[in-house]
């Protein structure tokens, strides 16, 4: 099955303890896309500007992409810069942001968009996810959904709105703590649960993420890499993991949610390993499939059979 | 097999935020010894003060734990205070250590104790470290070793000397950046180990564990809880739990290091669910057992089969 994508194309400026690149291909819908290309076929709804290159779309292209949804409008695309610290490259610091087009972002379905089973709605206006929602033919299989600080604070009774209406909410620790006014992350995801979607995940950069749906808690490590490049774009190639293998199985069962996680922490893995998307962009089935099982033996163990006993002291 | 744990007894006043307690019962070789003792026999060497109370060496004792080794000299126990913040309960302040009769810690084994298969040098003075060492009739079959940011900094020569003898490290997440002078995890365990250990094991808190050992790699997530009231003594009850299922079963194969850092995983979960020892102190079996096939449950997902191939898109 497929899936629909409507977010940010973004050309972005970053510095990280690993080097810099200006006005480098980014955006939301951009990892999403990629990422999820790799296991289902993918629509994506963004806005461009005059000065969007040509080798970008056909990098969208060459992952088979329908980007019949990329609006070109008169302008510069939307820029964002941010810096990552070297002690902690899960703290990032935005340092300039120019919405140009972005800002007049108005998402139009095609009719057949608006029949796609998986829909990700990535971080943008509450009120703008809401109209994507309104535009749709049926509530989709599955509807995901993430969103951020700025949109937390600013547009939290639109955010609320939307919440109600999805299936999955990706959501770093930080503004999950924030959405749900509450510390511990047990407690905020049943917070959030309460608010709408059945599925929460909870996404803490090189720690891993939570997966939260109903009573049940999945930890998914993070694969502890030797070169971390450049962790923008991670959450939305987990995001883009994560929902292209439920599209290409349809297994939408607690066992396919907690496989879709760790497929979701393969494809952020490959992210963070270069800028931009020159990683993620040039993988081969191969190496999917390799760091899937590199995960596999990451978390493996010997689990405790229904009748072995812990060997503990007597009387105990 | 048995284990002799060489570390601190002490008094601590905490403020956390769920509270606050004064000169409670901690040290690192009361957090150790018992969380062990639910596995196999443990002997403790310390050093407390004459104001130290028959209760606490009762409760020791109620968890079988041999504590001849209690050096009882004039002066007060060592005191610690500190306060864990609100925002990150992996952070702590320490506000105050007395080390009273601490201060001229000198342990000595016995001729039993000399022979114990598996021993734990809690966070002491690497010189302290280094003197039991020398007192061991042979090279035991497992050394452990746990150590702070104080020493790497203060003693790292006599840290280094230690290091090359002992088999498996339990640190920090910051404090093995800071011994290793590396960012990076994967390059810091790798670092560490050509120091000695064969086997590092990286401390994330309520992130879980990393294991190094070899080539290999393994992580294990905390149990995200509910109710965590105070952090003190969690390091001490996983390096417990991991040497004591180790202690009582012998497997020291990579299989049996997996399984153990669960197993400290486990015991560090109760540790954190109280102030002192008040939780981990009253286990039964069956709650041990709950927690691991608890964790269990977050952990499994369906792994790759041998012959399954991901649903990748053709061509790809």
């Amino acid at each position: 099955m497929s899936v629909l994508v409507v977010g940010s194309v973004a050309y972005d400026s970053v510095v990280t303890p690993a080097g810099s690149r200006d006005e480098t291909l980014g955006g939301s819908a951009t990892f999403f896309s990629v990422s999820s290309s790799y296991f289902t076929p993918v629509s994506v709804v963004a806005v461009i500007g005059d000065d969007f290159q040509p080798e970008h779309v056909e990098l969208l292209k060459a992952h088979s992409v329908d980007t019949s949804g990329l609006d070109r409008k008169p302008g510069k695309t939307f820029r964002w810069s941010g810096i990552y610290s070297a002690e902690d490259v899960n703290a990032r610091q935005t340092l300039d942001t120019q919405l140009n087009v972005f800002a007049d972002f108005s998402p139009t379905l095609s009719a057949e968009q608006r029949r796609t089973p998986f829909l990700f709605l990535a971080n943008i206006d509450p009120e703008l996810q809401l109209d994507v929602l309104d535009q749709m033919d049926n509530k989709p299989k599955l509807v995901g959904l993430d969103t951020m600080n700025f949109w937390i604070q600013r547009k939290n009774s639109g955010l609320r709105s939307v919440l109600k209406r999805v299936d999955a909410l990706f959501i770093d620790e930080g503004e999950a703590r924030d959405l749900a006014s509450e510390v511990n992350l047990v407690r905020c995801a049943r917070h959030i649960s309460s608010l709408g979607p059945k599925t929460v995940v909870i996404k803490r950069g090189e720690h891993g993420v939570l997966l939260f749906h109903g009573d049940s808690m999945f930890a998914s490590p993070a694969l502890p890499l030797e070169s971390v490049v450049d962790p923008t774009g991670a959450g939305d190639a987990f995001a883009g993991g994560f929902m292209g293998y439920l599209a290409a199985t349809g297994d939408l069962s607690p066992e396919g949610l907690r496989r879709a996680t760790v497929l979701g922490s393969v494809m952020g893995s490959f992210a963070v390993e270069s800028f931009s998307l020159d990683r993620i962009s040039s993988l081969s089935g191969a190496e999917i499939e390799a760091r899937f099982r590199a995960i596999i033996d990451l978390t493996r163990y010997t689990p405790l059979e229904a009748s072995e006993s812990l060997p503990l002291r007597d009387g105990r």
